[in-house]
């Protein structure tokens, strides 16, 4: 931590903020400059609050310098983490997976039609909503231990592994025998509880960054997870809040290069939730992939006219069909295949 | 709703939307202008996506016309909804409701201390924290039912009632005994299985305001507590995120009169998490006031120095009383008073 | 300047950074912690980009310590400074000022009619657009040296002072005749030509925080015209762009303390441009001065509903009159008077 | 316009928004729902303020239904508009165009040694500022007219266009004989009066993005310089301002589909400024291309750590050819190629 006196700050003063810094168990150094004196703490904490110290008097500015977070930063595995699944199937290396299928399972019939297309058409991973956050209370709440069979059932008779949301503590048991990776939704990144139980499942989670959650809270709460013990996690953007309302959300698609350069996890992105407009998937997909995804999300639906959710951000098969083709071509450009 | 279709619509692509929103149970106004077609749906039903259409082939764009809630909405209770407590006190009258404590419980000796400096002040409500988020799993978490129990205590004894934060649904029952005001923080503000339970129980619910969450959001996680029967909603900005960082939130001051205007739940305001630093907490408890605020929620802790959680935002008690005295005066402005 | 190294650096990455910041000037204290360098880079000069830093092999992360202004931090000026007018009128000492008029001057009807109520209830300064910034190309663009001609007969004839927008530096002069006080709006506080070119002149400038600017930019924008030689510079904030789309601007009341703490220039607001609705005008007037502005800028119409610009955010003469009864109760909590 | 009023409006209400919507010119359809009255107003007029409605008693909300714009709307031109320069270049067709350079032109030499390595990997266009907006007074401002020499020595030397930023009406006519392309930057985007007088010539104008700019403000400035008459417009994306630090700007590369889809003008991207920092720069190029950008934006120097401004974005010129190389992979996935 550095913090920066202001020039007008007296000796007292100074020597009150570093009795609290040694208090804290930092180290102290002194830089006396010739506008103001610059004290730089060092030392192994990492769980103080700054502000702390940008209100004490004489205080101008204060500066986190060393990361608040120690197991998902790049320094703790500089080769970067790969999941290796039971079929083969590898995350974060030399392969990009695509995962895909319907925002909510709603019948046998539409997860059974919708995983054949995806399959065929390259998906390695089927995604499908079991238990659904909405904004209203009057809104279809999804299927539930139903959507999790159908899931199951579905992946193996297709070759796919299974993605699905977890919305609450109490769904990871009933979850645990039918899925294999653990969706924390962007509402849900901060709800440090149920990312404190993630940690003490032995099954990967991926996790998407909140609407407004800065790349450091992202890495933070992967941080809640793996220091539960849980080191497969996966980080995802999927948009975030602005004052552009053209689209739902804004996608970040910088964080997916940044989060590869201060972390070590794969990172992968979801352009249907960070668009919302089925019309913008196939360039964002585009972009995520020419950008360094490690993976994508993509929602497919047979008949999304119909759908119970998120119908407008689904692509038709054939469309799915033809991005698929596209990001063929593209990943050899960022050294990547596309199996 | 209101569908514009494009002007280059065709009359198959105008037929296909009717049946479309007739199909969904609206019944459709079509109105056929020199450039375009306008399509106004009227009907019962709130929980449709306007993004459903805007994706169909022909339509430029669709507005939500109805709210997407109902008992929230002002027109549900047009005279405003009042909450009387056991004590006499109420809240979305003409009383303004300071509450006011430490960030955390952290023991007897703190919590007692500033329970009865708030109270000498003019403070009728006791908050403090015994669950804490904390964005780092290495921080300081909370004392639990212990801070409960003395929050109960501190508040009998100082005649204050009480007031905490629930995390999670298996808190609850928990927190029954103790407290007479369920909060609900912002990161949990679309913690729909946790607002879901909270509907079920007999005491108010104060819920704040997700830092990336429209009014709008904000409202419609109202609704889902209402939804469940529990009508004692109170609403609270504490800021929100935008590209200014000098403050940790910036503060909607222009949430309370517009909240009053669209529901007929007390709006209250929290300044303390709203700027981050004590001495913004001052300015903008008062703005918050000359804006109409029902309440006002502040920290105070007697050495916010050594405060565990939030010593940056916490007020001394010498500043909480000034504080006060300085509310006194500019509540009449507002046609309002501070017993 | 800090520049904070990472754990791996090698002594030859940090050896190239502090031959780099010795090139460009500074002094460097070198502190080697248990777990990383960091360097701090103390000197005269404020011309510096931190992000040549960050670039640089080996480096973590890069603080500005100074702040990149020199005129118009509180330090050059700590007492604070107040504008002296030729009637007697200050601006940032005890007097809380209030400027108020039309949006746009229409005519000398609608211009006289709103002066004489505006000077009736206690404005001092008089406000009306003759040069008009509009997003399209086909709105009203404002009456020009007319309406300046027609301000300074109003202002001379109710007594009040006289604000207006210069948009472009050929205006400059035309307007130096007629008007008090220039005012620079939102879009152009980065017009660097022009800001440069209102450094030269001798009369005050108020200058309007950008939608999407810093305070530090603010700071830096009115650092520009105290350059030139120009110390009457007044800031004011008028809303800021965020997600929240029900108010036109979400205004940031919480700028008016911070600038004040930071700056010794004089902090207005402008709660009319601040929200764009007539109905959030005056509660956002009234938060503006109990957090402490030193004026406000109000819009007020005779006969809002046919305004040529910006009607639905002004207020109606009875409105205006009613809210300056409210600012005189608020006035004394902050210290102030409105005379 | 749609205009919907309250459930509770009266007749009386509704008949007072007839009345001033048919006195704006418009024709008003009125549709009774079992809630509320909906008024759909069609005309041609494209100049009015919806809020002027939105205050009016008995109002729940206003929806603009028709686009502000006329002349940037897609349905002007369907099928596009390419740009054609005189040494056969095309810009919004097959082609992708690749605009290189410093960030400003500081020597001959600099310039040259810049121009050929660029030249030589295939940049088409050649970027470089002579005068230059920094938001700090005490920062270089550019070499002026010296600097438009020497871009169109080089430009014509090594067979590129020539593209610089224009700040100031005055500017324009010295620029005329020196460059291509007029280039205006984020800050001036709402600088009306400069756009107006950009309509009038007959060179193209590429403008950008405001760091706060809505797309349709975006165009709607589009619109000020296509309603002069110079109708070779190409826009560009460079990032917004979001509550994320980590990176200088957020770059918004769904801007590009959307722009696409609204207009026919080419849109293209500035990545260099989108990220502000030289490692994000190739993956965003990338993502851009991707996306369906129609030309890129990239600054070079052969010397980054010594240039007088944005050095930390600027790439090193093997950086820049192997970027080139990625750009020729992933082009044809878009059916484009880069020649």
């Amino acid at each position: 931590m550095i913090v920066a006196m202001q020039e007008t700050a007296t000796d007292h003063q100074i020597e009150r903020v570093i009795e609290h810094l040694v208090r804290m168990g930092f180290s102290v150094h002194r830089t006396t400059g010739i506008r103001q004196t610059i004290l730089a703490a060092v030392g192994a904490r990492v769980d103080f609050d700054t502000r702390t110290f940008e209100v004490l008097p004489g205080v101008q500015e204060v500066h986190r310098i060393s990361a608040p977070y120690k197991l998902v930063g790049r320094s703790f595995r500089p080769e970067g983490t790969v999941i290796h699944f039971s079929n083969g199937l590898t995350l974060g290396g030399d392969q990009v997976v695509v995962m895909a299928g319907p925002c909510s399972v709603e019948s046998r019939d539409q997860l059974f039609t919708v995983a054949q297309v995806i399959s065929k058409a390259g998906a390695r991973v089927l995604r499908g909503g079991a238990f659904k956050p909405r904004s209203s209370p009057y809104a279809f709440q999804g299927l539930g231990l139903e959507a999790l069979k159908l899931l199951r059932e579905a992946g193996e008779q297709f070759g796919m592994l299974v993605i699905s949301e977890v919305m609450e503590i109490s769904q990871i048991s009933m979850m645990l025998p039918y899925i294999d990776i653990f969706q924390v939704g962007a509402r849900n990144m901060q709800n440090f509880n149920l990312l404190r139980e993630l940690g003490k499942i032995k099954k990967p989670v991926l996790l998407k960054r909140g609407i407004a959650a800065t790349l450091e809270e992202l890495l933070l709460s992967g941080e809640y997870i793996m220091a539960g013990g849980n080191y497969e996690v996966i980080l995802c953007e999927r948009g975030i809040r602005t004052f552009e309302t053209y689209t739902r959300n804004t996608m970040d698609i910088s964080a997916i290069p940044i989060v590869k350069k201060l972390s070590h996890l794969p990172m992968t992105a979801d352009p249907s939730h960070g668009t919302g407009r089925r019309d913008k998937v196939a360039p964002m997909a585009r972009a995520s992939l020419a950008a360094g995804a490690d993976a994508l999300l993509i929602e497919v639906h047979h008949d999304p006219d119909t759908a119970l959710s998120d119908g407008a951000q689904s692509l038709f098969p054939d469309q799915f069909a033809k991005l698929m083709e596209e990001l063929r071509m593209i990943a050899p450009a960022v050294g990547r295949k596309i199996v």
